[in-house]
């Protein structure tokens, strides 16, 4: 059980939601980076709460204070640790959830893989809390990326039945994507905004909740990155999607599509195009043998519905073993997938940045 | 780049399609295991060409060779190692495509990754020739997690859009697993059969190729396996499962159909029945949290058509950078999902032991 | 380049000497085991500067404030985080050095790898102050380990030429260990406590420094610990060892006297004693073929002269690139092994622990 | 348990003394290189039984075959696997040790380790035979990194009581470790020949064995190489050479004279010549705060007796659980001194080779 990842850049996350603090440990940094702190700031108000009406009224005093591995602005190459002091955790509301699992969330298996000492409020170490530093993370790990011509951007594909256009798999501006990447309500066709809210908002009211698909793509990476068999480029990105709380699904190109195709429609073929070798195609999103072909990467996460809904619920009293009936309060999301898109963003640039160090 | 998986039990594989041999190291099995060598051969029957309609007419001598780690047919606890003779190969067959690289095969990227070095012939390390080594691994994994009371098995889920039933997740008997993972034509509903053999020798005469899905079940899991935020089951299985060739998707539970749901209806609720934690409904694929949660762990995985078809293809040659028209000839499975089937019970079979041993 | 330690139990280490403050996240750490806080901080007082005459004169306040991982003073199973701020810090007697780098000391290397942009006051993240992080984790991991019946101690085995008793390498109490690993000067003989003081002091009229050994022992390790090739206890053990600073040997059992030795003595013979396999001797420090083996685990390591000297010193300037002449001021210990025995014995700890977790 | 070390270039080591065969993978070697076979059998003829009188009789087959990842002599990127036969062994000269542990050796914790299933037949995985896919792993390492400028050397600085001078460790050269690295009977001072040979004929003669010391040096590495504190050149170092069997202590530079050693003495000094940073000396062998610093690599490992004498020894029979006396039989090197020098030589090109790439 492990929460660090990466190989040559190691991230380590730590905190509860209802914790003192949550926070990270990036080890592996290249030293002589100056940090765009502004920038880190504005990812971190796009995966923050209460900035939207989409996500939960709480606002959480998310500043990132760096404790080391940076001196005047600059990165040093030694560790840099941060945290998040929390300030604004209402912990009582969970008080009563001690031994009655919310459905759809970790509570039931945390409670027998730790004995019953985990932290249970508010999710604990599980809770979405903890994509903050990872957001975080992902910031520093998207600048340098940058510098090194590579751009990423996520957009809402879906939200409650609504969908957003797709990417023009072979054909992706960095404008877009530098677009994309800044919104808190990213979509490529604004447009579909006031009826995704809609689907929102209604589920709100019903108090129940929605869920919906990501897209995102990157831009810029060399040919040839990834790796052999074990080490595709489709298995770290995965790897790194799945720990994002909310993913049940991740498909690269055209990914489930692929099902009803014949082999004649799928495969991208090559062309010479002002000396370079071109793809026709980019029906594989990018990845070929699990290695990097030059066009856009691009990939889809499917993000199940926030489990924290206030309607009643069936569950049980795990320590008196008895049926119960579950009314969560508080507050929370009726629809996370706004906020997940910088998530997305983060991890997919922690993971090319660590293949391409 | 890395051909090496697992962490407590480590597999290396070697070889490539033309060259001397295929294999695997296995780093870490327990010591005093008696393999079941027929069980063994039995699942690489299954995996291996030549043995259905719907594959190559090749027929390698897929014999797996024993070279260390076992004593009287019991393992010792170091390394075992095993090697399979490539004794079928037609390598002049592959003579012309030296530069230009086949499309939706890994040839193009590899050619720039290694500086053309690498081994093309009939994709080299890259080419699924190079399952026979895990699914070998597997098996043994497989026979250990039985005696553990683990059980996985999966099935042809659609091919060439034809489906097959889907898995009542929350209701997966010994049984049904028991059956699919002996056949080499897995399908819940066999009186789909005929129509999937349709599809495929349909696409087969137009020198065409067809993908499709797999849909893979696992039962007997403890609670609370798997682990932190980046150590999500979820995250180890889909790392290893994008590591099989060809899948481009893979989604758990509901996957992306929890983008149309609700969380009222997406969250799996609980009671007490006989004295025990029961889940209600299994839409999260027996994992929650990225733990395991008890019930059945459920999960697909999207096929790419056999990116190999006789159609003229439109290519370029990387040496002398020109368009060229590619016709590939040799022998090739016009799909390859049912051989896929034994490979994705393979790696299921590799994380779920990696994650309790 | 990493901060990062262990497998099951991950030790990721933060801070600079100067900096706003040092900590660790260790991650793996088993649930439910309650703290006892004033071991911790016995141990911590160990390694403090400070406390001893042969130490520095600085004293920090090196209070562990746990942010995370822990509730109700029992580990949950998440993440631990605990920071130590940075308050006694005289960063101003290291201005002068920026580009001069001091003799023995990270400093050269350090300003070439990271291109001059780390942190060099009072070494940074090189700091000998680094070790306090570490020593809090190995005082948990200790203690976990005492609830397993495995107790370590460690002494300063010698001193600017003044030499303590070894341990009887097959006969070591858990008292002693005991009484050892809660000493700040720790002697197995404490009659030679004066003499090395002595040779201390000297070396500090002088603006000198003297090094030493320090030899440690572990007991209780179950049978058959360690690995196969790659995986030794020694391997572990030693790439531990020499991540503490100034450590540069580490000899196990008999060491590098088994140069001068014959087969016939150096082998440990097997009896049946009462029942059980018992060695009769323990020249190979309790570890064969890489495996502990039951007696013991005995071992010593090298520590060099603190490298911070007050006397003038040949060196350069590394921007300048001119001969100079080095005076360190600021305060240093003329001797460090008495302060290292924690660190050792914490390394040691953590090693053990992560092997039989 | 692991018998796979490595980073970037993992290898996979496998087989047991009197299995079919032994061998490796070496996952991650760059493509492109060409390999220098002659060079690489040299090697391994370095390391062989049977080709000096202070080795055994044995003659070992040890032809490496090549499996994989080779084309026309040229490394292609995917793992390289290699294969040595076993065509000479005797088993039956073990059989009646079955349950009777050789001191020194690791028969006893092996046998409950792997509760009696692991192969014990001379040794099984634990054998010095695994040495020889080391020594080709290690000739690959130091081809390629002879093409980036780094030489590796080492000699016998000590048998059974005789020693050879030591490097001058501020001042050697690459003649000197060419010479070293091609002998069979590696010394600075080729005189003490005669009188190591001596020392190891008469413990032959008296049924007996004799340890010694090896010492190894490495120039030509960048400054800066080797990380932060977990992960310093001498953890690394140390980590693999542990890995040796027989291999009981490393020490860097001084080792363990630094604890006789002043600061003053210890330290060494900069100054700028011929427009470059040089150290004066190089007690710290060339690494300082665990990365290189320019002066060369230095550093000795203790080499314990050979275990394997003929003279009767006190053990016991583990499944009768009888005391016993043990006689063994076979032929066995009465001093493997000699034979360590090249594998102590490979496992240091295989870490400096991943600490570079």
């Amino acid at each position: 059980m492990s929460s660090v990842m990466g190989n040559k850049i190691k991230l380590s996350v730590f905190g509860e939601s209802h914790g003192k603090a949550i926070g990270c440990v990036i080890d592996g940094l290249p030293a002589g980076v100056k940090l765009d702190m502004e920038k880190i700031e504005k990812e971190m108000e796009r995966r923050a709460p209460g900035r939207d009406k989409t996500a939960t009224k709480r606002r959480e005093d998310d500043t990132p204070h760096i404790i080391s591995g940076v001196l005047d602005g600059v990165t040093t190459g030694a560790p840099l640790a941060m945290q998040i002091e929390n300030t604004n955790a209402k912990s009582e509301d969970y008080g009563a959830l001690s031994a009655i699992p919310r459905p759809g969330h970790s509570d039931y298996p945390a409670f027998i893989k730790f004995g019953g000492h985990n932290d249970i409020r508010g999710g604990g170490h599980f809770s979405g809390r903890l994509t903050a530093p990872i957001v975080f993370a992902g910031a520093i790990a998207k600048q340098i990326l940058e510098e090194k011509g590579v751009k990423i951007g996520a957009h809402i594909a879906e939200i409650g039945g609504v969908s957003d256009k797709r990417f023009d798999k072979n054909d992706i501006s960095e404008n877009l994507l530098e677009r994309l990447s800044e919104s808190s309500f990213s979509l490529i066709d604004t447009k579909r905004e006031a009826d995704m809210r809609s689907a929102v908002e209604s589920a709100r009211i019903r108090g129940d909740s929605v869920g919906g698909v990501i897209e995102c793509a990157a831009i810029g990476m060399p040919v040839g990155a990834g790796g052999n068999i074990f080490d595709t480029v489709e298995s770290r990105l995965s790897a790194a999607l799945f720990a994002v709380p909310a993913v049940k699904g991740v498909e690269f190109g055209e990914g489930f599509g692929f099902a009803k195709m014949a082999g004649s429609e799928a495969n991208d073929c090559y062309e010479i195009k002002d000396g370079s070798v071109r793809l026709l195609t980019n029906h594989n999103g990018g990845i070929l043998g699990g290695m990097t072909d030059g066009a856009p990467i691009v990939f889809a996460a499917a993000i199940k519905p926030t489990p924290s809904i206030s309607m009643p619920q069936k569950s049980v009293d795990l320590k008196a073993m008895t049926n119960e009936t579950l009314e969560i309060k508080g507050r929370h999301d009726p629809c996370i997938v706004p906020r997940a898109v910088p998530v997305i963003e983060a991890v997919t640039a922690l993971v090319l940045l660590d293949m391409i160090l």
